[in-house]
């Protein structure tokens, strides 16, 4: 599956392609916009969030809402775009620290940094949720979901005892009532945190530094649950799959840390303490009772729960402005005071999300075929088999 | 520049190609064997460090030490081989947690995992550092240098006092002595550590976990200093440097987190505290006193130094072994004890520049041409001028 | 440069996205519509090319008409789309033999065939068309132009005696008025053929063959001028330009030949016979004065005019029908006889030019860079400093 | 399935790696070596052959000659090094008309056109003959197999009625004694040439050329039999089939031209003309009984044989030289004479076998996935028999 975005943040609309997404499969408009609609939620986010609403407008690759195999293009338009079409466009000299402002403006050579700007604003991640949409829809006929919580807001950390029991191996929100309940707590919260007291405390301090005109980074954790062994592999550098997730998450703007399971730690243990058991029972096949290794060894699925932590910087547009140099007089100045969100951890809890999901389709792709859904489940079914006859 | 490499653990040599590395580049035998030798020491490693000395022997792709543009091939031959050739080959069954031993075996359905272990070695690295070496000889051409140490090992971490003001935007080892002297120090630490007290603890814990039958992770800061502004992109997501970058890094065996400069700890701090504000002087262009973005914004190169965490869990083989299951009796039993290291951390500071260099090189490729060093030369030099004329 | 399409024959509209496209480019839309416009024209089009007149629509990518180094992404709506929007989709079990439509089926598990034709049809190289139009625009920068004339259709050829000194190594249809007046001519013709006498021949075999409801193919050469020597590669096979610009050229639908220069013919001649003698003049460098290589030795260009010819093969859909099977009751029938051309070379001819416009840019693009066009202007003046100094 | 090829003409050895061949895969390396031989054999090879037997030694991804899933690597030891070894290099610097010489050393900015010709000699194709062999050895297991023969040198051409119904949809010579003897009679001609009357001819004009100090080109036709319907697909331009191959068959030394089935005349026949006609039987499920489009139809395979022309120019080197320039004096020569053959079009017959082998295993691991043979051979069977219930 590949895929190409396009789109600047106060342009018409913007645009996503997805080629070689497999035929047969049944897409749920409504899902895609309800998690366009999470990535636009979350206590902190800017004026914009209540301008743009997120709708998908799918121009090709379905019959009946089924795909056809056809590369799927879609339209995200942009709301605020009337608001801006006839407006002049000002000229942005004050690059702001964090952001692509002057690195992009010395590379592609433009005059005015709004035009980098308009394609480095983290709205290109509307098109990716979306094909994360799409992904999920393909890996729910596998039982294979994916799913995500906010971790930290600034110093704000939540209590890791809230989890206890919540998040286990077999994880399926469709045929288990209480993971359902778990994941729906989370998609029900203002910050997509699973601890209340956490994020009352998050709340106060994002509505406090708001008043400051500050901004605030954070963490969260994405999961995959539902994924057999063997996806990815060793047998060279670039085919290992927790590279390709770390590429695919570390690529998500604001991200500046990504690590699998106890990763940030891995080094304070010992190797009998670091590594996850093997047991194994008639019912589960091999597995762990533990999971520091995230579900990835030897850079390939090892059956457990994917478990991933992205670490976020916080957000480069503040209202009090970070000190700059203007490009074109070369003088100290503040920079850029775009209208912006002061916290975007929720957002990208969801982006994460999307980005995971897109990998496991693609690992899926290599290992099962990309043509056919129904094809596809066969394929997926006789390894299951194979599996399990060890 | 692509590269494929091949080989197994105890098989008769490694193979590595790499295909479009520019011609009219020196290429200095000596360094690469020196940089081979890196990656083998460290104390803690295992018996078979004293066996093998790496060595490579360049089959193509060079004329009196010339490149020639034409694919460069190699081999590093396993010394180790003579010991394994006519031995029957031991039937594995116990896989080691944190390896990809079992799940190895599922995906490709080997009956003995030794197959496995053969190709998921981290023996496969070597022909990595000679590739990160063949980089570094390239990029050497424009003042890039990439280098690192070791931050922790197990539970010992260095003081961080002892680099104040050691690393810095401008860091080049053969144009400043004291750059020269600071890396010196590094390369010949037993342990790749810049901080000789920490060091000292480090030995002594590697000594007591040996005993112990145990193994250790920890840390390792990469850099690369000498890079202009504009490598990378933000229009489009894999096109993001961090996100290759985390991608090659995250590739090394036993790394489990990857991060840019603050990373770690970027939620932790709010807009104003984390982003490295921009100041301008003739001299140096626009810069920034502080690197918390660890030189990467909006997935570009800012000019500053790349500054990246990489933290390493600890060897799966322990002495001790770990409980695993017998693959044929689904039975406990204690994992595979084959000879091995203690603890890889330095070596994988070696391996985390070749790794670095090589996606430094991609880019400069993509930015500058890849044919030839003196016409990617000549592009580069006025791209900087262009800079500087801004 | 990457590029996906996407868009159904009778969707609303089709799509498509160019990443990694150099800003600062300026771009006429006008032109863009013209070749949009070539492509749709020609004797013996079916009715729809008098409902389409295809325009450009631009999502992103631009800023007052000047690239910005961010994705473009573009429309081409299906003005036919209303006639089909709530049409009930007719089930479609007869499929055509020369079409997708048969291995389509199967290949995706589609119950009708109509699915496969929706995304199979010629239309979807209005999207190609665009992005050669985009191509063309980069390179016209550069004073090099992509060109192309019908040779063939049905058993009607040229004579090629009407090409006598018209087409040569330094064609320049903005420098050189000659050259503009042979291409107008051509682009003025009703069939792209330079010869009027064969032209009109090869009107009425097509209203013969209109009349009998049956089809034609034919063949086309396509050119491009002012390319320097040293673009592809000979080092690795797959960097071989030839068999890129192959690839390009038989992913037309309908084409089923291609070769270089005399290359069909190649195998007749004897060395001394088929191998361009090599030249010197102070002006013109290196040069030849025969072109049968087709302006390609060993997989790089040479500095000569890119000459290609791509046989085609007649349209699928009759008004006769051909003998098939229907799918459903496996019984013999006759093909769909779907609204159709009768005739497509003209526009294969416009699409070869489109195609092979792209795989030059994403040559130049690794040569000379991709960010921007001051930047790629300078180095390519540098490459032709360079070779005019050997 | 990649690979990247190394190794220059007259070093000490050619290098190959194999990445993601599946595993499980049984590896005869006598069938390898006598692929190597065929791509040698040939009357009218020059010298060089009589002192190189090309045998394969694989360092990698075996045990006990069955594949593990591990990268292959292998040499091809130039028996020729020996003699060139301590020779002194001789300065060229008369290129040859037709080859690589003077684009190559324009590119890569080459003082000394030999380093040129050490690539960009068809002695690398030896490398891609090998992995070939490999793609044969896989493809066996699902009873595909690929064939070729010469149809012309110079200007003598087969009796295409020597082949009449020797060559079919079934084709399959493990199965059918008939399609063996038709093989074997190829392969032990000395021409690769299936009409003992043309090849004699095809002799006496190699005699007669030799003695002029001239060189030859000619044709050949490669097929594979055995393909499902559905390989390749039109959904997207870059994978298309037909496009696939055309690139593999075009990257091959000398090929100024490919076509598939008819396609060189597919522009003077009428729809009715040229398409298959499609049938039914139980036994065949759809077939065709002809096959004009050469087995691709809408850039898929359709079931029927793949069936490609492919034209070879003369050999650019020649004894009695080709007008040229001196690069350093810029002063009219003779190209140079370097040891070659007169006519290589057997050879290509093989090599081509090798590319399109190739292709189709990337097609098939598309389609069936890549990691073990056993689970591909399952998937591969479901598909048939899904494909058998239509």
């Amino acid at each position: 599956m590949r895929f190409l975005t396009a789109g600047e943040s106060h342009g018409e609309a913007l645009c996503g392609i997805i080629s070689e997404y497999p035929s047969g499969v049944k897409i749920d408009i409504d899902f895609i916009n309800s998690e366009l609609s999470k990535r636009q939620m979350g206590f902190g986010r800017g004026m914009r969030m209540s301008i743009e609403s997120d709708e998908i407008k799918i121009l090709s690759g379905l019959r009946d809402n089924i795909t056809t195999g056809a590369p799927i293009s879609f339209l995200i338009y942009n709301k605020d775009f009337k608001n801006w079409e006839n407006k002049k466009v000002d000229l942005i000299t004050n690059p702001r620290p964090g952001h692509a402002d002057l690195s992009g403006k010395i590379k592609y050579r433009l005059s005015n940094i709004r035009d980098v700007i308009e394609r480095s604003s983290a709205r290109e991640t509307a098109v990716r949720v979306a094909i994360g949409a799409f992904s999920k829809l393909f890996l729910k006929n596998f039982d294979i979901y994916v799913f995500s919580f906010v971790e930290q807001i600034g110093n704000v950390k939540i209590n890791y005892q809230v989890l206890e029991n919540k998040i286990h191996r077999n994880f399926n929100p469709e045929k288990n009532k209480k993971d359902f309940e778990f994941l729906s707590k989370i998609e029900n919260s203002l910050l997509r945190c699973p601890d209340e007291d956490a994020e009352k405390k998050m709340l106060d301090l994002i509505t406090k530094t708001i008043k400051e005109g500050n901004s605030l980074g954070g963490s969260v954790k994405v999961f995959a649950s539902g994924l057999p062994a063997g996806l990815g592999s060793y047998i060279q550098w670039d085919l290992r799959l927790d590279g390709k997730i770390a590429k695919s998450i570390m690529s998500i703007p604001s991200v500046k840390a990504v690590s699998f399971g106890l990763g940030e730690i891995a080094g304070d243990l010992k190797g009998t303490q670091f590594h996850d058991k093997i047991y194994y029972s008639k019912k589960e096949g091999f597995y762990r009772k533990t999971n520091n290794a995230g579900g990835i060894e030897g850079g390939m699925t090892n059956g457990e729960l994917i478990e991933i932590k992205a670490v976020i910087k916080p957000i480069p547009t503040t209202n009090i402005g970070i000190r700059t140099v203007d490009i074109k007089t070369k003088k100290e100045t503040l920079s850029l005071k775009e209208r912006s969100d002061v916290c975007a951890v929720p957002s990208v809890s969801v982006i994460s999300e999307s980005m995971l999901s897109i990998e496991l389709v693609n690992e899926f792709q290599l290992k099962f075929g990309a043509d056919n859904l129904e094809e596809i489940t066969t394929n997926f079914k006789n390894y299951i088999k194979y599996i399990k006859s060890i």
